[in-house]
C-alpha cells in the first residue's frame, strides 16, 4: 500500500486539530496522487463538543453532536485505531490491534500530533473511582443514564437519608464546561422528576463547586454575575471558593472537609497530557509540546502539532493559545498550509489569530456571550449562540438533524428512558475514606475485595453483645470472599481504618473463575480454611474424591 | 408504603404483556385508590419490537423505538429492578438491589407473569460465545456498531482471506425476525460501505441461513418466494434446508460440516423459557405458563399470565397463541379485564382474538403482507407497514419522533459513525473447534486462558527447524500467562487439540489484580517457574529483600 515515492502525512488524533487538518490538506492538494494523507483516531467521528451538554437533557439526539470524519475528509484513508507509541526517529507510528492481535505500525515523512489531553484525576482520591468525567460522547451517555437510573432509584427509595444522597447532583468546575453541564443537568434533572411519582421536586439539590469568587472566570464579571444569578434563580447552589477534595461511592468531600453526600459527582475539572505527548523526547510547557510560528516542532524535522496538545504562542499577547475549539481549527489550517508550503519549497506563514467571542449555553433559552467586544445575556445569544453552531457544524446532514432535534425539543416532553449497554461485572475500583463501612452483616455478597492500600477491620455484629472485633487486613490481603464462595449473606461488617483503595471482582467474574480454574480455587479454599479453621465445603465443588456421594 | 387494605396488583414484565395490563387496569379502575399497581421491569421503557431492525440502519433513531413506561402509565409504581425469584405461596416477589446491596421484596394479592422469554443457545457450541443476540435494544445497537467496525477494519486490511471474513455478515434464521434484520443489515452495509475508501461493494456477502425449504414459513408461500427472490436480487446469499451448528472466533459451522469464515454472525432463532418461570412449580407447556380461559394460573389463586410466556389455547384452532406482540397485547387487555372483574365480583371473560394480518418489511421501500386473506408485495404493504406501525406505536411523542426520522432517513445519508460504550477488559468466554489456533507466537498477549474443557497443545515454531510440541494442557489448566506477566509477545502457539471452551481474562483486569494481589502473584511465579524451570522476574515487582540494586 505503501508507495515511497510518495509523501506521507500521519495525522494523530479526530478531534478538531487532526480533522480540520485534513480537511484543509485535501483542500489544498486537490487529489495530489503524490501524496498520501492518514488519520489515526479512536473513535470514527470528530465530536462536536460544545454541543455536547445538550446530550445530557435528548434535546440534540445522541449521534447528532457528531460527524463522520471518512465524510469529512473523504480522500484521507482512516485508522480507526489508537496510538500506541511514536518513535519520531524511525519515523513510526504503532496502532493498537484490530480482530487480530497483531501491532499495525504506519510510516511517515510528515507527523501531525492532535492528540489533545486527556482527563486526569490523579492525586484527588477517589475521584478517578467515583467521579463521572465529562469529556467524551461517551461520558454524556453514562451521565444521561445515570441520572435516569438515580430518580427510577429515589421514586422506590424509602430510607431518607439515601434519598437525599440518590436525589444530590454534584458538578464540580465552574468554568464554562462545568456550568453549561451543570445548567443541562438541572434543567433535564427538573423537568424529568415529574414523571416519577414518588419523587418531590423540592428534594431535587443540583450544587456546582467553583474554585473561583466567580464562576465563569473565562467571561468579563457583570456576565458571569448575570449567569451566577440565573443559575441560582433556577434552582443551582453554588459553593464558591470551593475545590472537591476527594470523594467516595457515598459522598463528594470538599476541602474545608465537608461532605456532601451524593451519588453523582460530574468533574470537568482536570486535564492532564496524553501520556502519548508526555512520553516524546521533544522541549514541553506544562506537558504540551512547544511548536514554533509555524506550528513545526523544533529540532523534529517534519514533526508538527496543533490544538490542546500544543503549546503555540499568541504572538501579539506573549501568552499561549488557550485549548479551545476555535484555536484548534485555526491551528490546524495554518499548519496544513504550512506542510503543503514545505512541500513545495514556498515560504512558510507564521500563525495569528485573536479569537471573535465567547459564548456560554445556560439551558432553557439563556446564555452569555461577548463577541468582538460586545455583552450580551439572555435570550439572544442563546439564538445566537445556536445559530452559530448550526453554521459551524461540519456537514449539511448534521445541521439538519440538529435543527430538527431543537425544534422537536420545543414541542416534545424530555425523554426519560435509560439505556444500559455497559455490562457490569469484571474488575473494578473503590475508594473509602476513614471509618467508613464497606459492606454490612447480612448485606448480599456481590464482590470480592482486593486491598490496595489501607487497612480495614472485619467486625461481627452479634445481637445483644455488640460488636466484636474479628480481624484486620491490610495490602495485598483480600476481604469478602466468604459470602461469594458459600453464596450466603455477609457473615461480618468491613470498616476502613484508614483511606483505603481497593480493587473488585464481582460476582459473575469470581464465579466464573472460580468454578473453572482449580488453582484458584483451592488459593481461596486454603485461605478462607485459615481464616475460619474450619475445613470449608464449596458450593458446587465436585468431590470426585469421596467414596460417599 | 403499603397498605394492608388495598388491593396489590404487581405485574413482573415490562414488554408489551406487562406494560398493556398496566394500562388497561388504569383506564378501568380510574385512579381507584384502594387499587395499588406496581410493574417490576429491568428497563424503564417498553421496546417497540416490530421497528427493532430499523435500529440497525439508523432510519430511526436509536431512542424511538422505545417509550417510557412511567410516560405510558403514569399511575402505575415502576420498580425498575430485574425480578430476582418469585415465591407463589408467601405471595412475595425479590428483585435485584440498586445503589446498596439489599434485596427488595414486594407483596401482592394478584400476580401477573409477563415475563416473556429468553434468547437461549445452549447445546449450540460456540453460539452463546461469538453469535450475536438480535432481541433486545441493547443487541440492536451492539450489532449495529460491530457492522461499522467491521467496515473500519476491512478498510484498512490487507490479507485477503481476512478481509473476506470481516466483509462476510451472516444471520441464522429465516422468520420474519431473521428475514427483517437482514434485510436492513445488508441495506445498511452497502450503503454504508460507499463512504470506505478500500471496501469494494463486490467483496461483500451477506448470508441467510434457514433451517426449512423456504423463508418465511409464516406467510403464504407466494409471498414468502417474493420475498426470497426480492432479497436475492439485492445481494442477500440465502442458504435454504442449513442449520447453523456452531460457531468460533473465525467462521460460522453449519450442520452439513461447512464453514462460513466470519466476524459477524447475528442468530434470531434461539428462544429459551424464562429461568424464572422455569423455576415456577405450576404446569407447563414448551416451558411456557398453562393458563385456563381466563388467562388465570389454575391452582393459584390470583396468579396470571400473558405474552410469551404464557400458555394460552385458541379455543378455535385448539392451537396455542404465537408470541407475537399482537397477541401479547390482547391477552394483556383481557386478563387487566378479568382482575378487575374479579375484584368487584363479576363475571370474567374468556380470550378469543384472531391476528387480523401479517407483515414482514425487506428494507428500502419494499415488504409483504398478508392482511384480512388479502396478500400484497412491494411498495404498497411496505407504505401500510409504516402507516400501521406509526399508529400502533404508543406516545404521541414517539410518534412524531419516528415520523420525522423516516422522513430525515428518506433525504439524508445512513450514519456511520460508531458509538463503543461497551469497555472491554473483563472475563469473557471463547469457543474453538479442534485444530484452531488460539494465538500465534508472536502475538501480542492480550489475554490470559483458562480451559474449562477441551485440551491444547502448545507448540514452539524454531527458525529451519519446524514445529516443536512443548507441552499439553487440559481443563481447569491456564495457558497465555507468560505474555501478561512479563510484557512480551507469545513465546509459543497454542493449538486446539479438541472441541475446547474456555474462560478469558483481560490483559487489563490481569494486571489489576496482578499488581495488588501477592497471593495471585505468586501463584502464578510458581506456575510459571513450574513450567520453564528457571526461577522468573516479574515485571513490576518490587523487590524490598535483595540488598543489590
Amino acid at each position: 500500500m505503501v508507495n515511497r515515492q510518495h509523501t506521507r502525512i500521519l495525522i494523530l488524533g479526530g478531534g478538531f486539530g487532526g480533522v480540520y487538518t485534513a480537511m484543509t490538506l485535501e483542500r489544498l492538494l486537490k487529489r495530489d496522487p503524490s501524496v498520501e494523507i492518514g488519520l489515526v483516531s479512536k473513535e470514527n467521528y470528530l465530536v462536536f463538543q460544545p454541543l455536547l451538554p445538550e446530550v445530557i437533557s435528548g434535546s440534540i439526539g445522541i449521534l447528532d453532536t457528531i460527524t463522520s470524519i471518512r465524510r469529512l475528509c473523504p480522500n484521507t484513508s482512516l485508522y480507526n485505531r489508537e496510538v500506541i507509541s511514536i518513535d519520531p526517529k524511525k519515523k513510526i507510528v504503532t496502532t493498537s490491534s484490530g480482530f487480530q492481535p497483531r501491532p499495525y505500525q504506519l510510516e511517515y515523512d510528515h507527523l501531525v500530533i492532535a492528540l489533545g489531553n486527556i482527563t486526569s484525576f490523579v492525586g484527588q482520591p477517589g475521584i478517578q473511582e467515583h467521579a463521572l468525567p465529562f469529556k467524551y460522547l461517551g461520558d454524556a451517555l453514562v451521565l444521561r443514564n445515570h441520572i435516569i437510573h438515580a430518580l427510577e432509584e429515589a421514586d422506590i427509595e424509602t430510607n431518607p437519608e439515601l434519598r437525599r444522597a440518590i436525589l444530590t447532583f454534584v458538578v464540580a468546575g465552574g468554568g464554562f464546561s462545568g456550568v453549561e453541564s451543570v445548567a443541562e443537568l438541572n434543567d433535564y434533572v427538573r423537568a424529568g422528576a415529574r414523571s416519577f411519582r414518588n419523587v418531590n421536586p423540592e428534594e431535587i439539590r443540583v450544587v456546582l463547586l467553583h474554585a473561583g469568587p466567580l464562576i465563569l472566570p473565562e467571561l468579563p464579571e457583570d456576565l458571569a454575575r448575570f449567569a451566577q444569578r440565573l443559575l441560582q434563580r433556577r434552582g443551582v447552589e453554588i459553593h464558591l471558593n470551593t475545590r472537591l477534595a476527594g470523594a467516595t461511592a457515598e459522598y463528594a468531600l470538599l476541602d474545608g472537609g465537608e461532605r456532601i453526600p451524593t451519588k453523582t459527582l460530574v468533574s470537568t475539572v482536570p486535564s492532564g497530557p496524553n501520556p502519548l505527548v508526555a512520553a516524546l523526547p521533544c522541549k514541553k510547557e506544562n506537558g504540551r509540546i512547544v511548536v514554533n510560528e509555524y506550528l513545526e516542532v523544533p529540532d523534529y524535522a517534519g514533526v508538527w502539532a496543533a490544538g490542546d496538545c500544543a503549546w503555540v504562542l499568541d504572538r501579539k499577547t506573549g501568552h499561549p493559545c488557550p485549548p479551545t475549539a476555535q484555536h484548534a481549527i485555526r491551528e490546524a489550517r495554518c499548519l496544513a498550509k504550512n506542510i503543503v508550503a514545505t512541500m513545495r519549497g514556498h515560504p512558510k506563514q507564521a500563525f495569528a489569530y485573536r479569537a471573535i467571542g465567547k459564548l456560554g449555553a445556560l439551558g432553557r433559552r439563556s446564555a452569555v456571550a461577548e463577541i468582538l467586544g460586545v455583552k450580551l445575556s439572555g435570550v439572544v445569544p442563546w439564538l445566537l449562540w445556536r445559530a452559530i453552531y448550526l453554521m459551524k457544524m461540519p456537514g449539511l446532514d448534521r445541521k439538519i438533524r440538529v435543527a430538527t432535534d431543537w425544534f422537536l425539543d420545543l414541542i416534545l416532553p424530555p425523554d426519560i428512558v435509560q439505556i444500559k449497554t455497559e455490562k457490569s461485572g469484571g474488575i473494578g475500583r473503590e475508594h473509602f475514606e476513614p471509618g467508613e463501612v464497606i459492606f454490612r452483616q447480612g448485606d448480599r455478597g456481590d464482590r470480592l475485595y482486593v486491598i490496595v492500600d489501607g487497612e480495614v477491620e472485619v467486625v461481627k455484629e452479634e445481637f445483644g453483645k455488640g460488636e466484636i472485633a474479628l480481624a484486620r487486613r491490610g495490602p495485598g490481603e483480600c476481604f469478602g470472599e466468604m459470602a461469594l464462595v458459600s453464596d450466603t449473606p455477609r457473615t461480618a461488617t468491613v470498616r476502613s481504618r484508614t483511606s483505603l483503595n481497593v480493587l473488585t471482582m464481582h460476582r459473575e467474574a469470581f464465579h466464573g473463575l472460580f468454578a473453572h480454574f482449580p488453582l484458584l480455587r483451592s488459593l481461596f479454599q486454603q485461605l478462607i480454611e485459615q481464616r475460619i479453621h474450619v475445613p470449608v465445603q464449596f458450593k458446587g465443588e465436585h468431590h470426585a474424591e469421596t467414596g460417599q456421594d
